[in-house]
């Protein structure tokens, strides 16, 4: 992607991994804030994520960066529009309005996590030129980049930059809130957290049993290609014939939890006792160190 | 674990798996199964283990295995029952039955998956010579083992075994059905098949962004650890009191879907459109591959 440049809009945690991942790939990257003091802690937040990038692909950051406090020139001759907006439908809509004043050629993508494409593109003039994009944290390190819009070659043409820069894009065919991953994500914490409400096991024990067991299994291949390989020779059919029916069962019988204070504070001590007096910045740098150490396994080995 | 001698009961994958686990590991395997075909087949279905196992620890196996009919020789001096008749109550207990006629010391660790300690133990002179430890396919692979029971020392002890076979116990507080693992992963795949039977996005999307999103991070860290480290600097407490109204708002909308029909063939479509005309050994081969190289990474990079 030499020569290719990106305008990475709102220059948060976010907004700085997609800096470091298009720097790193050799973009031109043109990073805009419209706080200075979020433009001034911008190389700060760059520093983990060009180092892990460097670390991970053993090659130097090939792209340059310029910062700036003017929109029109961040925009100027971008191939993609990366906007990392606070989570505020207003406020990204008023970006929106500078934005399509300046360009409305140019796609903006969307990081936006917790609201969806149909949240966001009715205010513009063209909807079309709007596409959702949404990263999975730490985004430099998780390649997910989930994308939704109505217009193909808009999506190709994200699609093939976000390839470029090593992600891999995955599209839904209908906008949904959480997209896939915060929605598989949450059904799944809804199980654990029921698992911790009704006493079944404590959050040491939980997160040990999803690491060792399915978290580690659906890093190599997907839940549906997990029952397809659960239905033995006959595959997804087999199984749904076998075991469609007690999966049924199974699912009438999860949990619908509530944060009630009592489960709050049971996840709170739980996770304290897990954390075993590791702090934050200790737990994400032993997270990154052996996401980085899978990621090179699975490079090498493939998977599902 | 040289000379600690492990009775194997069951010989189909489950317990094919578990006898060249124990085997490679240095035991005495006594591997017992009423039918003349079970016994006969084990070889081949441990093949494939006990290679894999030669690859991941660079070691021969260094135990050795003895195939009978006769149930009170396998049961003579055994450390451990490793149980893996099939999935059904009157079948075990009539085998438990057989069991406690030729020892109460011995404590019987049930493979059950579908079944729980509670559907299990009532029948046994004294319920406590029962515990449930269930693996994650594939057992000699997935370090998984789940266990519950009602006395302590006989969980310590046959978790100790575990142990020095590599496997990581985790014990439950209260029996239910589905254990911890199972439970999560029908949690989470309820979801997914929703968003398909929505239109959200087809099965290899799906799988994607399971496997290069959330999946990827549980491999490295369970799911209350990952809104723990989404919390900030104030951690799970924080996460919990600015995001847990959207969460569970979140919750409220994840899907209730029923296998009909049309669902399964979506299903059925989807993962023949992901599986691309590779056959279920190939498929089981690249997953094993890939499990094999993450979990040599996770060895040497630590997680959390």
């Amino acid at each position: 992607m030499q020569d290719t440049k990106i305008a990475i809009l709102g220059l948060g945690l976010i907004g700085a991994a997609w800096a470091a991942l298009f720097v790193h790939h050799g973009a031109q990257v043109a990073a805009w804030d419209p706080e200075a003091a979020a433009r001034e802690g911008l190389a700060d937040r760059m520093a983990t994520p060009l180092r892990q990038l460097e670390q991970i692909t053993g090659q130097p950051a090939r792209g340059r960066l310029t910062v700036t406090g003017d929109l029109a020139a961040a925009l100027d001759g971008a191939a993609l529009i990366q906007e990392n907006a606070p989570e505020s439908i207003p406020l990204k809509q008023a970006l929106y309005a500078q934005i399509e004043a300046l360009t409305e050629a140019t796609t903006i993508a969307s990081s936006a996590s917790a609201l969806c494409w149909t949240d966001l593109a009715p205010s513009l003039r063209d909807p079309a030129q709007l596409i959702t994009a949404h990263p999975f944290n730490p985004p430099h390190l998780v390649p997910l980049v989930e994308s939704y819009g109505t217009d193909p070659a808009r999506l190709n043409g994200a699609e093939a930059i976000y390839r470029a820069a090593g992600r891999v894009p995955v599209r839904l065919t209908k906008p949904a809130t959480g997209h896939i991953a915060n929605r598989l994500a949450s059904a799944l914490w809804r199980e654990a957290v029921h698992l911790v409400a009704e006493g079944i096991a404590d959050v040491p024990a939980v997160d040990a049993a999803l690491v060792h067991g399915p978290g580690l299994r659906w890093s190599v291949m997907g839940a549906h290609m997990a029952y397809h390989l659960g239905g033995g020779p006959g595959g997804m059919a087999a199984y749904l014939d076998h075991l469609g029916p007690s999966q049924e069962r199974r699912w009438a019988d999860l949990g619908t939890p509530s944060l009630t204070p009592g489960v709050r504070a049971a996840l709170t001590a739980g996770i304290a006792a897990e954390a075993d007096g590791r702090d934050i910045p200790t737990l994400e740098h032993t997270r990154d160190a052996a996401l980085i150490a899978v990621l090179r396994a699975r490079t090498s080995s493939g998977h599902l």
